[in-house]
């Protein structure tokens, strides 16, 4: 692997390096001036998968490996995917680079800081939270006086109803229910509050989300941060701190350049989890790349249940922009791993398990698009086991399923998925989103629970209340983001490979006013992960020359 | 003003493109292999203050306009300086650029993020907390169970005795005093905990004191996070997170090359308080650029009694690199301000208010080097007025005074001060530091109290016993770090100019053994500043083209 200058890698997909501005040599931001909105034709492959296992589908390595293929085959192609997250990093999953053969380089630079748009984003978060204490602070201290000397009109910030949590790029279980405000001082001030992962910010959808940089001051401006003592919602712009945050964001906007082990073009941007926020790459990187290459690879966070789900209903009801066809990633071991049955034999814990592949190819399906089945191929699978699959995946609906060997192989192994990927693009279906913007929330709700295979939505109070509140104030026209765990299709991680029926139960509701969704919580959703027994962390150092070792 | 590529202000210094890393086209990181031991010949300038005013003394546009002023008559200079925090760009103060003909360009980026070390350092800092608090978790989790569960030793971390607050880069005086540990569920884990802001950091007084990464390495190791049930020492390597803390500041050692707005070469790094803190800019920063040119302006945090006697006391001591003059910046309107007396005249509101300027005089005198003193001018200053400061500061032990117009003229209206510093550095007088490693730490803060004016230190019993704890311990080795407010020479903001005699309290001592110095804090002393009732951040938006203003 020979690493080029990031200019050359601009180079190739026609993209002038006055666009550029570079953070090293082997990463560049890209100025969206450099958006072409004529040449803006180029196909979109939108990569999902099966439902995660602990040891992964290798869905990055694929999304990587079919950008590589498709520039294998002659097509010119470009991967974006999102900036990952630190908390992993350091956590358990590691980083979030892809692996062997289908890399993103220099592997520590993405994993670490980048070009800096997490820590951006979580400095612009937090001075809103700053900004919103430091209010409540001075209207309690000066009481009447406050407007009189100030010159600012009182907020009457109700302090047990900020929504506001601040943020943080790590796995910090402790700061997940805190109190804040100088308890020691003056009990008036102090509050429960929490820290959640940048990962969950709504800045974080928001950037994601975001056309250009005017869209992201006026989405900041709406972001609720708490509510007044009569309940009415006090926003970024009523702070008048929306300004000073997007200038904190005014380089996150622009999407980083970098380049895979095979020199293929990858644009990073953002960084929503998948399970807590909308999980995929933003608006703009996609709108540079189609208007760069003519097949852009993305990949959406979890499985189909999780991010494919939110691309369609979330982002591309935004954007207008849909795929051509959509991949669903697997592995053998994974497809087993999703097998409940008592003692199975090898062949039957694959016939069980892939039910579960069999309602992400239906799943995949409902958005009208050819689905085509990936198999991220490992050293110990079988020829049988490979046609299983294969034979399975066709059965329900697939156009096509070939394997993968970009880990081992690059681009070159997966250039046959590149081809059916490429024939699967041609038939120009007409893509659909799941429900219409005029159905209510309990009807959006159940389009998307009726997709897990849940019969029946369970409310609780506190989630009918807010809903019906939020019908009441006009925002019943916002689509819904489920927020639930990836490791089943279901809202419990303990329900293995196709939970239906079942009754879905959701515990309360969420407005996201400056991202434009409804965040729909069901049970105790994770907005702060915590670091395990064994963390990543314990392994990475520096070595004799300076160079990150572990990672 | 017409910025040049960083490459061609590299240039000017004969620094190879090769040991550059550029962020924009703007700013480059520089590699510390850049530094060349036997070329390291260039002579330093410190620039100090008299007691700031809330107005400020211009002290970065003078230490600006000095650098311009030596390359305007032709001798090769750099300006070293610290990377503002965006507590007081988003707060009272803006930003840290300097200004008028003296600035630091592009400004904007200076304040915000530049190369993102301050982020990075917010980041590993961070973790450590996530990492303690983690083990504590865990620890308390599995009880003795835990050893055998993960393979690792108990830590036995007393909760109570948690000496590694988190951090975060703004004004959040909420996070000053707060409660962690997931309340609504398990108080085992819940302790006080604290915020402070990142220039408080014992990690960026590391990053500054360290001559190199393996150093910066070692120090992080030895970072004490907590204390267990047996009041021993937890530090980062206990915990094995030294490591991953030292990769997330990789490239946060390299510091960042600028420009002012006449084009002489800044290198920017690091950012401690010089209240809280040692308040100077790397030793690595310094190293680079005297290795570079023959004169490097390098500025220490507020009034001599602060930042200066920190320089020598602390970073001097490790790096054992000395000025050969100092600058004592003042202005007309400052001097005057620092007068007490009732209804003064003007002349004796010069007067009265010129004895501060005499104590700094007579202060930076100590260090054995040529003092000379700066007057930053305004346009209402009368030549009286001058006349006055002049006669006096010679009186008063300064070698010169001269004015410096740079804030309106650049380098040229410093030009003369630029002469008179290069004929003082002739001089090649030897510097002394106050004290020996050798006395003991009572001897060290009275020595530095003495400086003060101070007649006695009045130790709190809780002081006196971490005093006699750290002495039995070994550390009576170490230099002493005061930290005092920096609107008094004493420890009370409200005695303004020269306040000896008096008894200096000391409130309480703390550790900081990864920067090899103990704090000494006097009072309440300020580690999370407040955002004021008119904060900054209100003017700081985005125009149409997307530009940043306000700020």
């Amino acid at each position: 692997m020979k690493l080029l200058p990031i200019e050359e890698i601009a180079t190739k997909i026609n993209l002038s390096s006055d666009y550029l501005t570079s953070h090293g040599k082997y990463a560049a931001k890209i100025n969206l001036k450099s958006i072409d909105p004529i040449a803006k034709q180029g196909k979109l492959i939108l990569v999902t998968s099966t439902t995660p296992t602990p040891q992964g589908e290798g869905k990055t390595v694929t999304t990587i490996g079919i950008s590589e293929a498709l520039n294998y085959i002659g097509e010119k192609a470009i991967a974006c995917i999102r900036q990952p997250s630190l908390g992993p990093v350091f956590g358990q999953k590691g980083g979030a680079a892809g692996g062997g053969q289908a890399e993103v380089v220099p592997m520590e630079q993405l994993n670490l800081h980048l070009t800096g748009d997490i820590h951006a984003l979580t400095s612009a978060h937090n001075l809103a939270s700053a900004a919103l204490d430091a209010r409540l602070f001075h209207e309690n201290r000066l009481r009447d006086r406050f407007t009189e000397k100030s010159g600012l009109p009182r907020l009457n910030i109700d302090k047990n109803a900020i929504v506001w949590p601040r943020v943080v790029d790590h796995n910090d279980r402790a700061l997940r229910d805190i109190y804040v405000g100088k308890m020691a001082e003056n009990l008036e001030n102090v509050h429960p509050a929490a820290f959640d992962i940048t990962a969950a910010s709504e800045l974080m959808a928001i950037l994601a989300l975001s056309k250009n940089l005017q869209d992201l001051r006026q989405r900041i401006g709406k972001v609720v941060l708490a509510y007044d003592m009569n309940g009415r919602e006090i926003t970024a712009e009523d702070l008048e701190v929306a300004g000073a945050m997007t200038a904190i964001l005014q380089k996150a906007i622009e999407p980083t350049l970098m380049q895979t082990t095979e020199n293929t073009p990858v644009i990073v941007h953002a960084g929503p989890f998948a399970n807590i926020a909308h999980g995929n790459s933003s608006i703009i990187a996609d709108d540079i790349a189609l208007s760069l290459a003519d097949y852009v690879v993305t990949e959406a966070g979890f499985g189909s249940d999780m991010g494919m789900e939110k691309f369609f209903n979330i982002k591309a009801r935004t954007s207008g922009v849909f795929p051509s066809c959509i991949v669903v990633v697997s592995t053998v071991k994974s497809i087993k791993a999703n097998c409940v049955t008592d003692n199975p034999t090898a062949i039957e814990m694959l016939e069980c398990g892939a039910r579960n592949l069999g309602w992400h190819i239906h799943n995949a399906k409902r958005y009208g698009l050819p689905v085509i089945v990936a198999i991220n191929a490992f050293p110990n699978d079988t020829v049988e086991e490979l046609a299983f699959i294969r034979s399975f995946a066709l059965e329900n609906g697939a156009v096509d399923c070939e394997i993968s060997n970009a880990y081992a192989e690059g681009g070159k192994g997966a250039s046959i998925l590149a081809e059916k990927i490429v024939k699967a693009c041609e038939s120009d279906q007409k893509a659909q989103l799941l429900y219409g913007d005029d159905l209510n929330l309990q009807e959006k709700i159940f389009a998307v629970a009726s997709t897990y295979g849940a019969t029946e939505v369970d409310y609780s109070p506190e989630a009918m209340a807010i809903l019906q509140k939020l019908e009441a104030e006009g925002y019943g026209n916002l689509p819904v983001c489920i927020a639930k765990t990836p490791a089943s299709i279901s809202h419990d991680p303990k329900i293995k490979n196709v939970p239906a029926p079942f009754i879905l139960p959701v515990k309360t509701l969420q407005l996201a006013k400056g991202a434009g969704f409804i965040k729909v919580l069901l049970g105790d959703v994770m907005t702060m992960p915590g670091l395990g027994l064994n963390p990543a962390y314990r392994n990475i150092d520096i070595d004799e020359d300076g160079n990150i070792v572990g990672l």
